[in-house]
């Protein structure tokens, strides 16, 4: 059975959001770092507009629909918050992003000043989502999903047919998980093409390790400092479909190892990765997957959407 | 008269330091970014071993001198003084680094960590260049300096061979200036060649345009928020004399425009470059260096040395 999503589809996407988006370059690093004896493909996609890879799919989905007179809604405190607000504003489209009352500031104000209205309300997740299809039913805006969406998905898989083109010969890619749709947009791309694609998710945050154990997208509690944006508590059908199908498996981080990688990667790279955009190296980095000797291992650091201060206090 | 410093010779120096250095690659920006009506390239040498483009010069010393047993010598409480400890710690080579009482404590652990003995004393960089100078009399090790020597420039120098392979057409570069060896290899190497190269000094450490003013090599005194990076009070005989052939002018930056780069690269890029880092975007941003409607302007972002903390507090 087809995927989904195809390659075609990824390339098309790739097409229609080439001229709103940056094509993030690629580091490439020899044998011996991270404690891996081979080398290393860094995809740098924290320097995406907006702080992550999530306007590709926020983009994608714009410029696919046909958008309402209300515009576009989408509930998110986070990294996606803050993509569609700057694609709304950037295809000038009216946004409102309902938020729950634990979002941080910093993301709030970036949403805000991306143009888009803020509607703060609820203490979880689960509320402003609740309030946004309120909004939605009641105004016909058109809701963009973070991850469960088949634009979203193909725009994330973007990331990998640029990463194919300026950094091939890659045996396997680390590829974090939180809703999933980035790695169910990178597997999609490279489904039978031999490379594998293993997803990583915190310990404390394993929706997708769960749901492919259960054999169906199962609900998981959500505790790890990655929380913010790979904290998702259900990837939903579609990335479970297409993750059962063409992610290796989901290997699981310790908090502690994200950590390390966060502090290896400013040491070391003077890069400032959020906890969720260091995920896929913590796992390289603690040993939750274990590369053999001479394997080309790519790393998708996704994300940076980080405060400066608090990342000088947990380094 | 040729140069003393030839695109052969900085030829020669990437293959010596190839194996040692990182190639960072390239981000391309399109028309519209930092208020410029053309393409902007952004080579990311932040990303090099030690934060900074310095490892470059100091694996070329390193490798085309003969090595006293004594091992190597520095005088540097900064960039310089990290890059020449990295170097001789993976060269295998002993090292001892003399810096001034005022250097920042994370340089200092930086150089340390990397291996060098450190010899802190005395107010200023002059006084940490004398006790140098009298333990490389006292003891035959090699003194390695920043900026004003041949090996150093022709290794900074393999930066623009980079640049020109990995992100060609540039009409004009824009090089932040300290002692000036990284902005007088990048000359040397384009020299004749159709693209232009701009200096870039803050307002207040401004030797190279000084010194182009007087017609030789002269004291400048230093106060600018890059000084700890391009504080040098001469740029020597050496730099000055390339820089007046093959530089084309020096551009002038105020502390505020360099701040004003630092947030910009923060805000829109997750880039945490210090403010030397920083200044060749300053130029741009703030209009010393005027660029004209479609110039394919390339900006070298070169360090990013600096604490987390420092720059959350200043943006």
């Amino acid at each position: 059975m087809p995927l989904p999503v195809s390659r075609d589809d990824i390339r098309a996407a790739h097409a229609r959001i080439r001229p709103y988006i940056r094509r993030t370059p690629v580091l490439s690093v020899p044998d011996g770092a991270f404690g891996h004896d081979g080398p290393v493909s860094l995809k740098l996609e924290f320097l995406q507009h907006a702080g992550t890879f999530k306007p590709r799919g926020a983009f994608n989905a714009l410029l696919t629909a046909e958008i309402p007179p209300a515009g576009v809604a989408a509930a998110s405190g986070g990294n996606h918050g803050v993509a569609v607000a700057y694609a709304a504003r950037k295809l000038g489209v009216p946004a409102r992003i309902f938020v729950p009352e634990i979002s941080s500031p910093a993301k709030v104000e970036a949403i805000r000043r991306f143009g888009a209205e803020v509607v703060i309300g609820g203490q979880r997740y689960a509320d402003a989502l609740v309030a946004c299809d309120v909004y939605v039913a009641a105004t016909g805006a058109l809701s963009i999903h973070a991850y469960d969406a088949l634009p979203t998905i193909q725009g994330q898989g973007t990331v990998a047919l640029e990463w194919e083109e300026d950094g091939p010969g890659l045996d396997t890619v680390l590829v974090a998980v939180g809703g999933g749709g980035l790695v169910a947009g990178i597997a999609s791309y490279w489904a039978g093409r031999g490379i594998k694609v293993v997803g990583v998710e915190p310990e404390g945050s394993r929706a997708l390790h769960a749901s492919l154990e259960a054999g169906r997208a199962v609900d998981v509690t959500v505790e790890s400092i990655a929380a913010d944006s790979l904290g998702a508590r259900n990837t939903g059908p579609l990335v479970y479909a297409i993750a059962r199908e063409a992610v290796d498996h989901v290997a699981l981080v310790t908090d502690a190892a994200i950590r390390d990688a966060q502090r290896t990667l400013w040491r070391d790279y003077r890069i400032a990765a959020e906890p969720g955009g260091a995920a896929a190296l913590g796992a390289l980095l603690g040993g939750a997957y274990r590369a053999r000797s001479g394997e080309r291992v790519g790393v998708l650091l996704c994300g940076a959407n980080v405060e400066l201060s608090k990342l000088a206090g947990a380094l």
